[in-house]
């Protein structure tokens, strides 16, 4: 991995980390590398906390915002982004079109749409079409572009605020390689002081946040 | 699952109990849980009544919106879903589909909609494509949306009248974990008692419900 | 069964039955039971006439209106219907696909139009596209639509005129569960003798079914 | 067969036969039965002239005239028609799109139009999409349309200047049961004589067809 | 083959051979002939020159003429086409697509279009839908009818100034069965002795030809 | 290989060449040759810097804009393009589309498009549609087509501008058939010493490619 290369994963793992402690309702961050793994250039964990059974659309909303962080971070430091996001949209969007068609948390209501309905033809089960019309399939794109345009915008909004944190932390990544829990935190300390002023989590904010969600719901 | 979790899934439950005690022609309940089966959280049982051939109209969407109480719930209560509503939501949408498309129960009359026509050629079935239009296929997400939105507004409606009775429900489900059908029968007496004034269920109120059903028809 | 259930299988089949007798070009009535057979809840048997090799359109507009003759029953006496009509309607309905696809006897003109062509491609058959336009399956849709409609209509009207007959038939089957050919010919013999006033059989009146029958051609 | 369908069939195939010898580039007939062949009520069969290469456009349209010559006899004769012309209707529709989509014959000019495009992927074909757009799938159906209804223009046109002849082959038919090429050239031989006045051959006669066949191309 | 038939094959040939000698880029002709082989009336041998690796869109734009050439010819002598043109038909538009969707020679510039993406599931390759839009297919199928369509203008044009040229070679066909390279460049000595004048291979003349791919481009 | 084809292949390697090295972010020439490899007229090699894990929009254009200079000299030098250039599309298109639907670097945001979402049903894959709309194949289409033209646009651009150089390198490779680095260095060593005058990089230049890449973004 070239320095250039060091440095983007650096803010890109930096940009996943400081949007999911920015963000309520994400776990705590226990790990930061930009020691390559496999195809990624680098990784961030998070402490799972108790097994879940059930997620809220703000919680999604949470991942999806997080997930596009290392995107976000990479626009606003280098004004271009990188191929090392590509698995990051993926989930983000299966995330969101998961929402639109399973979850019924979109616009489109609690109806439930399908690529297929379980055919099971001569004991032989059958490839079948999608269970909507094309005017329906439009409209689940619209909710999820509305979805995901609202958690970049969110991603980049606490990013552009906390500028300065993400580059101690992208720093000190490129110096370190890694950041473990108990240093991140200390890194984070001072939002975590002041959390209930200008940079407390979104959903404890009355404005921003709240109008972006109700933009997408 | 945590103490958050279990506090859904005890709204959730009662509100698939409580819409389907509220409204006609639904089987009487067996037993209520919030102790989590495979992916499931909680757990409703009827009783089920004699085995029925034939069901009608009012009775599927007695179906759909009790299969929404527990969405409704959630919503009405913590003013978002979660996740845990996918499985009702397939569920209520699969059965709106076959009201529209295999039963004749929508404004698209008694006509028969297919996904696939039973074609054998030398000895091989083949998978074959939807037997209508795109315009017809609008006209069934159409219908569904209709008969979908409905359920929900009558779920949410009587779960909104009867607000108390769903929380007194919820609360002795976390204590207890689960309810009985004797228990649970205590606990809405006073609904039947009192069934034939403002609560009484849909189908025999003349007003609310009916308009909505003429609606989806 | 449930009592209720047995009377509306008794109106069902007494519709089926009455619309085939008040309809010319279908076979006579040789059994009509409601001893449940499989998933059926009762049955309508006609007496196969001489092995027909050719069928024309009214011939078909009988067969159909008899095929909805129980789902239009139910709806007269109970203002509602149930999932015991589907099987009719997907045979109703695919007969009207035919008429137009097949037999050239629609709007559309003698042009058949298929779903697929037989395709064979190094030794191996290939599934097919419909060998027809979105803009032509649209205009199918529409002539289904229209023969079904008329179809329906039709059964009601007759079913509607002839409503005390069918409650006779009807309440004869729920009380023997069984009626056979000689029986069901003296419950109907009153229709017999009047049948050149006001009921005879469609095609023999001017009025009505002709228009009908021009506005599905 | 009954006698009312040995009566379609006998005008079914003098339909048949009669519009193929009054349309010019025709095989002459060499029998005519209304005894059935397998699901055929009757057949019709023509002398093979010498083994054919290539055929133009005017014989396609003479093929497709004579293959509806059964369904317009019925249509002339009895008002409606049957389900025994299907077959025809198949084989006329099947003419008439490889004139469009295979011979460059139609107003989209000489534009080969395939279902299927050879892939072959890994050792394996692969299904394939048709290789054109839903317009010009529009625009196939157009000319497919236009084709077969001149052709059905053309063949009620001369069976109903003919209807005696018509009545006469059918009428031997139904009497013999079979017409042998020398009994058919008899019964036709009026026509023979005077075939350069008004019933001669469609491609001689300057107006009618020639601006038929000019509308369809 | 009937004395008809091949007449139209030798006019059909003689029409390939000549529109290629007539326009620039294509190879000399090796020999005609109309003694049929397989399934094809006719042949016409084109002389290999040295083994092309690159074709450019007017060296297609040529062999597209010269497929045409037996349609054309065709239907300047006899007023109608045959069968006998589907193969090229074929050709002529499987080259034509490819020059649109492979090859970047037209309108829609140097992008490719492809009816597959090479995707590998789980050590199974999947068939794939086309990747591109309807409103690229219909483009595309613009594209292609403006090639065909000038080329065949083209071929038409050529054919038609030298319809005595045409007419010997035919005839010669006819006689002969077979021409040989030697006796075909002796009967068309004429044309290559002025070719400067007005009948010069396209390219080289400014106008018509230029302005007709002018017109394709 | 003709003459003519060596000079079309070596303008056509040449224009990848010099494309290459006036566009920043592309690695340096290794090797470029006219000695046909497998069903390649010629190659052009260049130097693998430090292996990449990232890429970034910028470093696709200029990937798309060399993948063009094969086909933008040859239609700058000769008027027209040949098939040669089929691959280069191929390659130029797929990096296209992947920019669109994988790595959210077009106007439609940082959602992820694809052709299959992943269903396993009773232990079978299935074959699965594209998971969006008609409406977004469209303006996915119009994407890919905005990149693929100004990276011609550019790629047209800085050859014109060099014209001069282009014919020096492909005479060169006329000549001498293969060019090393040393060599090609030399030959455009002109260009490095003026680099920051008229021709150097795009990227370092204010004007023109900032435009191109803000009409792309």
């Amino acid at each position: 991995m070239s320095k250039k290369e060091k440095e983007i994963a650096a803010f890109h793992e930096a940009g996943h980390a400081l949007v999911s402690t920015l963000l309520d309702g994400t776990e705590p961050i226990r790990k930061i590398s930009i020691i390559s793994r496999g195809m990624a250039a680098g990784y961030t964990l998070k402490t799972p906390s108790e097994e879940k059974r059930m997620k809220n659309k703000k919680e999604f909303l949470g991942e999806i915002a997080t997930l596009l962080g290392g995107y976000s971070a990479e626009k606003i430091i280098f004004g271009q982004i990188t191929t090392g996001a590509s698995n990051d949209l993926k989930k983000a969007s299966d995330i969101a079109r998961s929402i639109v068609k399973e979850y019924g948390m979109s616009a489109l209501g609690p109806i439930s749409f399908g690529e297929k309905e379980e055919l099971v033809f001569l004991g032989k089960e059958i490839s079948e079409e999608r269970n909507y019309s094309e005017q329906v399939a439009a409209k689940i794109d619209k909710e999820v572009e509305k979805i995901i345009l609202a958690a970049q915008k969110e991603a980049e909004r606490v990013l552009s605020n906390k500028k300065k944190l993400l580059e101690k932390i992208a720093r000190t990544l490129i110096q370190k390689e890694t950041i473990e829990k108990e240093e991140f935190e200390k890194l984070v300390s001072s939002l975590t002081d002041k959390k209930d002023q200008k940079d407390k989590p979104a959903e404890k904010r009355p404005k921003s946040l709240k109008i972006t969600m109700k933009d997408v719901e």
